[in-house]
């Protein structure tokens, strides 16, 4: 158990670092030689073309200006200057509705604070529960005696503040839920009415369409819609499967790269060509020149890219089953996407489509049933991942031992048997592989979730977020409190009984109270100063810039601004609202942190909006029915364990009325799912209408037709082409009503076949 | 612990008592007296008029045809007769599908029965593992020796002929699970196909309309459903309040029975004429004329019937927030029960309209929080009944003992000493209250649904059929197993570790089989064959016709042909598929109870959907999803209860085994739903185009708007009436595009307010 000291300690380390982080920051971003990591944005938005320069001497790559090292902080108020309506312009309302989440934290958790501070930690304090303790051999520490532990058992009177504060946390979270909840669907509603036109508003994602064997699948999907929306149905795009076209352009592009290196190389050091061996990796083998190797590398591969897309236009092969359906009107695709079309409901499947940039084209053919399976299969990995982690980790720990590298390298023993090596190879090696783990981790998640087959890259960043929660809440929270791998957890769960679970985590929960706090200084207030700094980017940026970078668009490229990173970064806030809610009635202690972490998080979360992230896509805050629900299960968590805790305590004629709290809790999720949900899933047709009838008006001889026609051709084929006609699959329009069939069955298609043009199709 | 001999004798009982009852239907249908009871379904559809008579005196009312009396069976071929699809044309496709359920019990169990009586009855026989405990006090008996529990612990070879068993049961109730929700998903959209054209099928209910300061109902809902669907909108349908009025026609009802009743005195006695005493009950207070008092009476109430339904008429005050809305094609009406209306999700819901004849009135103008306030009331009203509704029966059976009515009726007190009359109260009044309250079950929980807010009675009758089942599966099921009230149980299970539960339920099974047995035979055999009986409404029928029939039109309200009661009988059947899946695996020897259980309620359903029942509306099978979800939820508790038995037969190698079992068949269910439950749920809009285009040619003239007139008005202003056309509220059609509006906020109308006629709303 920590003391106040050790938690000083701690404490004053931390900062340490996250002011020294800040400083750092504060430095590099003002040289202009850095203006591309730490201000994308405004470049990619094309407000900013070179970095500021303050006159004089090497003031190229380094700021001179040293009354401007004076007000390194300045960047903070700055950042909180924007006001929200702009940002929502500048950075979209993903992001907005992003940092909401943290503002969501502190309104939450202040005023909680304060109640805590001033009513429970008094009666928590003015107590001798842990007295008693002080004989036995159980250590405790001052910071206890602000918690629930040192009430002692049967105290009845002192538990009832905790049953107050226990309802005031639960009415006060609700209440800010459900507000932002409500401020966030008007948000919503708000900006998918003043969106510009956007080609996702008018289209529907159509999948699994079935094979038939008189018609193509673009015959199939024309005739499919003419018949059963005949007066809103406009046109479609084929969805191509371009896999072999996506790796043809990927190696180019990574010749160009190894060409320009080349070349670059060249133009220093003029005497010597490079050459490249053929043999394996570059290390052996026939010696060629570099450069004209790779240029014909370039050649070829482009030759090849070309004929790949000519490949793609004219044959239908490649066509899979799924393709974007665009309609004359918002209200007519609202219609599409809202019903259900065929007799068979796993047969043309209709979603709104998302937008162009946020699809996610590799999953678009799946059929119904692989989806299925698929689905199946993640859930059956994610349960072992989660649960069963440990265990190839623990086997590659085992392997990485000094006994292990001796026998696999004699040659190094000499080098190993140094004391201090050993020991600090024998400090390090064991904790690597589970670091390696925990830092792929969300790409492995992120795997899952497109090997489950979702279309939309928002939808597969909110399914990993979902799933990199839970695991942290089991292996993070859990396994912390109860200490235990995940699957000694579950089976101790298994036989124990359901009143038993949560006195066995709730008796726990106090006596973490300091390691959770050191959790957050090192994991919050030091990781997200860190994420400020920008390391990692403004060192490939530096790389990319001596060795790759050869004209002004070539360092454009080499900005990687990156995205907020919602599949990372939401379950950690959400790890934080669980520790708040769970330790406000236990040790409000814990609070400040949170509040600390929340605001700062706040603040160079927003000052990243602004200038750095640019979001891959534009969901309009679909995620926020995530987020609610994570802190809702938060919050009854919370409430199950305070349960638990207390009934140890002696306190049992708590129970019922803390039983209450839950019930309560879900009576509010299912009532605001219900409220406001369906403004983050459908699109009513009232909203659509208004729409509609204001467009006619201002724009009435729009050519919607043009507008859609390479909207949702695949990426490949956007990339500085002009894409042909060919793509979509279109003829002139004939009479609206009667559509003209080849097939031999016309089962689904109540008009007579008889009066086909065999002409026409 | 039963032996082979109780059983036997309990069989042969029961037997007779069924065999009885069935020679009694067989004696009583045959006499024309009983005619209408017994066959009322035809004299409804007016097939028959009046009942057959052999000839000769008396024939009228007792069958003098001797030789009829020998064939007393054979109404069983009979009922057997009739094929499929004329029973669809018969009697609807619900009772056709509610007819299927027990096939589908005969289906499954017989094969099952089958393969266990071959495989496994002969593995447990052949064992010694309970002649162990003759020397222990535990009985058992020769039934016992066909069930698991004689196999010795640990004998696992023997127990891979279970989990065999076990998959086997588990595959084939799934493929035959699967195969009749196919078949009952074509069924239905077959049927609805073929379907004549019903107003239904146009027709969406709106509920929840917002209220608008500056215009009525009517007037909202015509502008806001020609804005929203302009193409489609045809005339709507207004919701009156109608309380009033049917409590007057109910009254009325009554008065006119009285008043027939005092009429066939009358004209049985002449000389005097009846009268009727003013006071309390009709047992005190000034005499007045019978008959001129009641006809003054149903003459008052008819007079405030017609003004009642004027004011009804001509006001607005009396419109509910819904209506009817009926589109121009079924594509309309399918697209709009399927699209979200407006931006608040809690306004303007629409769903597809049942039948007339199949709405419930009561509900419709409930608003959208108390729906979901009451769903909780109900809820919890329900969690309390099923867990504690033996406290207050056991506290009316502490009051309802001897001593008690000795003290309250001190002149009983020597009758009650008599022995043999004592002993009969002693054992008949604690039974009594259960007994009541078993009775009036299915209607408190139909008064729950109808508290709850359902719109109609089929919804209604699947909600009360699903809390029955449980009610039952915890109360029969859990509480003959485990024996304990149902809070007791609960009580344990929540101290019980997860693992625990299944083992204490588990271990228990093979005990209760003699019990089940017994069980199956008492409420299924005898109960079935009293139900062919119908022995009340054979009763009410003969007093109506002594003392209120008149004409024949009276008699024929005197029958009470009854539906098959879904709210009951399905879970009734639901607990049979469960007893008989627990027990597949354990006891077979339950099976052959169940499949003669199975096979004679089928032929006895048979036969009085085909002569008797005469269904209040038609679902088109719409409860399909619930039965097959609860025979799955059967399936999965007698996997894990095997699974619970079989780990304390010291066979825990068979666990993982059996956990794989439940995961499949969830994922079975998963399947299932997402492939055909859309069936029971949504209109396609291919099959809706289908039959709209098909319509337009065969009857392109079709005056829709008549059809619809008064389609859906409150029964009671259809009960034989001419409806005036003032109910819905319409005007002549102008321009469809453009809606004149009153409100000073035009928000919801896209369209200028400033065009609008200054005469025309």
């Amino acid at each position: 158990m920590a003391t106040i000291n050790d938690i000083g300690v701690a404490a004053a380390i931390n900062i340490v670092t996250a002011v020294a982080f800040l400083i750092a920051f504060a430095i590099l971003r003002i040289q202009p030689v850095n203006d591309r990591v730490y201000f994308p944005k405004w470049y990619l938005k094309g407000l900013r073309t070179s970095s500021i320069q303050t006159g004089g001497f090497g003031s190229k790559f380094i700021n001179l200006d040293f009354r401007s090292y004076v007000r390194f902080l300045n960047w903070m108020p700055e950042a909180l200057k924007m006001p929200e309506p702009e940002l929502v312009d500048h950075a979209g309302l993903d992001s907005v509705v992003y940092l909401r989440i943290y503002l969501l934290g502190l309104k939450i958790f202040f005023p909680i604070a304060c109640v805590a501070f001033t009513a429970m930690v008094p009666v928590n304090w003015t107590n001798k529960g842990l007295d008693r303790l002080k004989h036995s051999n159980i250590s405790y520490s001052d910071i206890d005696k602000l918690s629930l532990s040192n009430i002692p058992n049967g105290s009845v009177s002192r538990f009832w503040v905790h049953l107050c504060m226990a309802y005031a946390i639960t009415f006060w979270t609700c209440f800010m839920l459900k507000r932002e909840y409500q401020n966030i669907a008007l948000m919503r509603l708000q900006f998918l009415a003043n969106d510009q036109m956007r080609p996702n508003q008018y289209t529907v994602l159509v999948r699994n369409i079935p094979t038939d064997p008189h018609e193509s699948i673009c015959e199939l999907v024309e005739h499919f819609f003419k018949v059963n929306h005949p007066d809103h149905y406009l046109t479609f795009q084929a969805v191509h499967d371009a896999t072999k076209l996506s790796e043809l352009v990927r190696t180019r592009k990574q010749m160009q790269n190894l060409l320009d290196y080349t070349n670059n190389k060249h133009m220093r050091a003029q005497s010597k060509r490079p050459v490249v061996k053929m043999g394996f990796l570059g290390c052996c083998g026939e010696e060629v020149d570099g450069i004209k190797y790779y240029t014909s590398m370039v050649e070829s591969l482009t030759r090849e890219i070309s004929e790949e897309k000519q490949r793609l236009r004219t044959g239908t092969k490649s066509i899979v089953p799924a393709a974007f359906v665009s309609f004359k009107s918002r209200w007519g695709a609202a219609v599409c996407a809202q019903t259900q079309q065929s007799r068979d409901p796993t047969e043309w499947l209709t979603e709104w489509a998302a937008e162009p940039r946020d699809i996610y084209y590799d999953n678009l053919a799946l059929p119904y049933v692989d989806l299925k399976i698929r689905r199946i299969i993640v859930a059956v990995a994610y349960f072992f991942l989660t649960f069963f982690f440990m265990i190839p980790i623990a086997f590659v720990q085992s392997l990485a031992n000094i006994e292990g590298i001796e026998k696999a390298f004699p040659f190094l023993k000499a080098l190993i048997e140094v004391k201090l090596l050993k020991s600090i190879i024998q400090g390090f090696l064991p904790g690597i592989a589970l670091k390696i783990f925990l830092l792929f981790l969300p790409r492995i998640l992120m795997q899952m979730s497109k090997f489950e087959g979702f279309v939309s890259n928002s939808s597969l960043e909110r399914r990993a977020a979902s799933r990199f929660y839970m695991f942290q809440f089991i292996n993070v929270f859990l396994g912390s409190i109860i200490t235990g791998t995940a699957f000694e957890q579950l089976n101790s769960f298994l036989n124990q009984s359901a009143n038993d679970i949560p006195k066995t985590i709730g008796v726990s929960i106090p006596m973490k109270a300091t390691f959770f706090i050191t959790y957050i200084m090192v994991d919050g207030w030091a990781g997200v100063a860190g994420e400020i700094l920008r390391l990692k980017p403004l060192i490939i940026y530096h790389l990319k810039n001596s060795f790759l970078v050869r004209t002004e668009q070539d360092r454009e490229e080499a900005t990687d601004p990156g995205t907020i990173g919602f599949n990372t970064g939401e379950p950690q806030i959400q790890l934080y609202f669980l520790l708040g809610l769970v330790y406000a009635a236990v040790s409000p202690i814990l609070l400040p942190f949170i509040i600390i972490f929340f605001g700062l998080a706040y603040i160079v979360y927003r000052h990243q909006v602004i200038n750095v992230y640019n979001q891959k896509y534009e969901s309009a805050g679909k995620f926020w029915p995530d987020v609610h629900r994570r802190v809702v299960t938060a919050l009854i968590v919370s409430q199950l364990l305070l349960m638990g805790l207390l009934s140890t305590k002696q306190a049992p004629k708590s129970t019922p009325l803390l039983l209450v709290l839950p019930v309560l809790t879900i009576g509010f999720h299912m009532h605001c799912k219900g409220r406001y949900q369906p403004a983050f899933v459908t699109y009513p047709l009232q909203e659509a209408m208004i729409k509609d009838t204001l467009e006619r008006t201002r724009e009435p001889n729009l050519n919607l037709k043009a507008f859609f026609r390479n909207a949702y051709a695949h990426p490949e084929f956007r990339v500085g082409e002009n894409l042909d006609e060919e793509m979509a699959v279109e003829r002139p329009d004939r009479t609206p009503d009667l559509v003209a069939t080849k097939r031999g069955s016309w089962r689904n298609t109540p008009l007579p076949s008889k009066h086909s043009w065999p002409d026409s199709v």
